[in-house]
């Protein structure tokens, strides 16, 4: 199978974190596909024709997406029944903070198109300042989840680390460890991972 | 357990049409919520911090979110298996399905945010087309996947159904259904499914 990945998407990190939770490397390949929410990419819109990232491509055909799907899809592969539990509070926990990280993800990339895409002239501070505050409404309650976060990763923490690292990528300047020590605590040890230290986002090499 | 609720809203839509299809309907209450993407409502941030409808708020006082998270718990509490097919790939397909659907429901409405909510000088044609790209996008794959679509219910069906509804309820000029016959056909028998029928959007009551 084969994923269409980019290095600074922290989509596609949520699924190279599982990929290497679950030890699935030697089955991925890895394509980077150049996914814009602005021009429309032929070779990924054949597959996806939301033109996002990522997409796992299987052998038979096949297109799956979004990311949860693609990490439930991998985790069921490889008989794994740890990242997503089976139906029960476990599950519907870690899929909540699944939605939760993806949710923070959706507002800070929404306000990356505002704020680095979008003709200087036609940006609305209105729109940003209503992102931020889903950003910070999301990093509270991460704040509270924090010591009681399960020690073993799941398809929740994973994407919660994937969420804050994504902030430390593109907005440093937010601190957002800043009155959140659980959070801060909590994420400086998941981070140390393999599966997330491997997976940090970086802009592609030219 | 008690779901936020918006009559405009497709996401909440696809959970009210799986509360019917599971038989659910008086084991849920139903609260308004004047959920907007701008103003965030506290008493919605103190259940959902990314300020978002649908929220389920469970008896012990547990909120889950978002759709897909919510629409699979009530298939697991109603003890379904239809809905959200067991991992194999018919579970895929539904859940590839499910995420279409989204997808194209995430485009149509960051487009309405961009043309109704943003301040008239400040809109931007290239965000609207890019968005409009998706939806067509969107919409042709529903088209090619319409004749193998499973006659049962699923969370994928009820997906494309809910965003092919909102199309007509917010971009009735669209005219989707031109040159998309199949698509027509199968909609036009899915959208008349009690579940369907009895959830159709429409503004709210003054």
């Amino acid at each position: 199978m084969k994923l269409l990945h980019a290095p600074t998407s922290p989509f596609v990190r949520k699924v190279m974190a599982v990929i290497r939770e679950l030890g699935l490397a030697d089955r991925v390949a890895i394509e980077f596909n150049p996914a814009s929410p602005l021009q429309r990419d032929p070779a990924l819109v054949e597959h996806n024709p939301l033109g996002k990232i990522p997409a796992l491509i299987l052998d038979d055909g096949i297109t799956l997406f979004d990311s949860p799907v693609i990490c439930e899809y991998l985790a069921a592969t490889a008989g794994d029944a740890a990242l997503f539990p089976p139906a029960g509070p476990a599950r519907w926990a870690a899929l909540t903070q699944q939605a939760l990280g993806d949710g923070l993800l959706d507002a800070a990339i929404a306000n990356r198109y505002e704020t680095v895409m979008r003709p200087q002239e036609l940006r609305w501070a209105g729109w940003t300042e209503a992102q931020l505050a889903k950003v910070r409404g999301a990093l509270d309650r991460i704040e509270a989840l924090a010591p009681s976060l399960p020690a073993t990763p799941t398809i929740g923490t994973i994407t919660l680390g994937c969420a804050l690292g994504y902030l430390d990528f593109r907005y440093a300047d937010l601190n957002w460890r800043e009155g959140r020590p659980a959070a801060a605590a909590w994420f400086d040890a998941f981070d140390a991972r393999p599966s997330m230290a491997e997976t940090r986002p970086r802009e592609r090499a030219a």
